[in-house]
């Protein structure tokens, strides 16, 4: 890979430009944005210069598209026919079975990989770029269409910036992250939402910090989340069925008086995942 | 007040030792725990010797009630003969209608006042016990037993160390921390417990930082938890149908591609308890 261009230079695309180039990537990195952003990310140094996507086409190894789920599609959609067959599409967006489908129905010659990097932050934005976004983290990958030298050459790049590759075939991933991301996000937004119907003021008085753990993602932009649970709706209501089952299930073990084997399952499970 | 008793020296009772006594209280902190506790209160300052229930009741004018809720509910009755009239006798209690109860059943003369600091930390302990731990937080108190100048003495000592006093008889603070800490506690743990059962282990692997907020609640520990739920049960259970609804709600309206009204007005509320 000797050009890499990233479309959409927000958070997450700003974070990759920075990872590759501290990990010593001494080629040229483009960005398709807007203006506004394009400049944000010059000074930011993310990027060595702005290009519209048909110019970052025609001379890219590596396209990476870390725009919102949508665009992403469509992204894909006008880059079909214009990739050369020696380039690589990759994507970062957080569901990935029609993002899948989608490079399958439109990409002819070059490579396709389908990414999720686990990893973000509060604050959204190319100016808070961070080169240490993903090291630590796990990124997703889905099966390679297409495979060509810089698609071997990007998942190099991958563990140099410290990601930790987990590979697993588009449907899996929507499933998983539908219970481990969008379930977790829409009970946040329902508590929220309950605690404002409750018809009770001192709900906004009458709380410790526990309170505030749980309604931290009900913050989160709708924009965002939008087109990721559109994307996902089927998974995403499974997982929320799932939930409605195991909440029945504590209601039970409530009225009965027998949580603590609950609350020790539980237990285990938060452990567990502060330990990996 | 010229003598404070603190019964369960605990991370609760141990900061309001502390906090009082940096408030500018000269008189004399008994303590009553194990052994242990009493070395270690005694270590980090925050009483002045170590004393039985008995000893505590005929020379305390605030005894200071900061052990789990059904040592509480027992001390009550033991005290409920031994108290002096003059004497104020006062918990910090999670759940306050079946304590209210117990001391309208067992304290004759003595003054009560049930009470419930909203403050806490993650350890547990007197070693962590903080001066701090109360200033700028809720301080909810039910109504006043028999009211005596040591229990007006007490609430000036509760806004010399900073607490925000909201007053609410018993039933209504029970609805609503069943609201704002019993249900968030609940689902924290349904959903730990859920995703230990999901069948797939990528669900250890594959995710954000915001299962990390949702899941922090369950690892609380669950002997605290047996006696709050148990004395509130009532409330916890209404709480859950009413999340139950409000999550069907979401269902539909996730169904129907129509969840942008709820994040918005989920998003307000969660806002709005982090300006209070």
């Amino acid at each position: 890979m000797e050009t890499l261009a990233i479309v959409g230079v927000g958070l997450i695309g700003g974070s990759f430009a920075l990872a590759v180039r501290r990990a010593g990537f001494a080629g040229e990195i483009l960005g398709v944005s807007s203006k506004r952003t394009i400049d944000a990310a010059l000074a930011v140094g993310a990027i060595s210069s702005g290009v519209t996507l048909e110019q970052a086409a025609e001379c890219a190894d590596v396209l990476y598209l870390a725009q919102p789920i949508d665009q992403i599609l469509h992204t894909i959609e006008v880059l079909g026919p214009l990739a050369r067959p020696e380039c690589l599409i990759t994507d970062a967006g957080s569901t990935k079975s029609l993002i899948a489908a989608k490079a399958a129905e439109c990409i002819r010659s070059a490579s396709f990989i389908g990414g999720h990097p686990m990893a973000g932050k509060e604050q959204r934005g190319v100016e808070h770029a961070d080169a240490d976004l993903f090291r630590g983290r796990p990124y997703v990958l889905t099966p390679t269409l297409h495979p060509n030298s810089n698609s071997d050459e990007f998942r190099l790049w991958l563990v140099k910036i410290g990601s930790r590759i987990i590979e697993m075939i588009p449907e899996r991933h929507d499933r998983v992250v539908a219970l481990t991301s969008h379930v977790p996000q829409l009970l946040s937004t329902t508590l929220a939402a309950s605690l404002a119907d409750a018809g009770d003021d001192a709900v906004t008085q009458v709380f410790g910090p526990g309170l505030i753990d749980m309604t931290r993602l009900a913050l989160s932009a709708p924009e965002v989340w939008m087109s990721v649970l559109e994307t996902n709706k089927l998974a995403v209501l499974e997982g929320l069925r799932i939930f409605q089952n195991e909440l029945a299930a504590t209601m039970v073990a409530l009225e009965s008086g027998d949580v603590n084997r609950l609350f020790t399952h539980a237990e285990r499970f938060a452990t567990k995942i502060r330990v990996n």
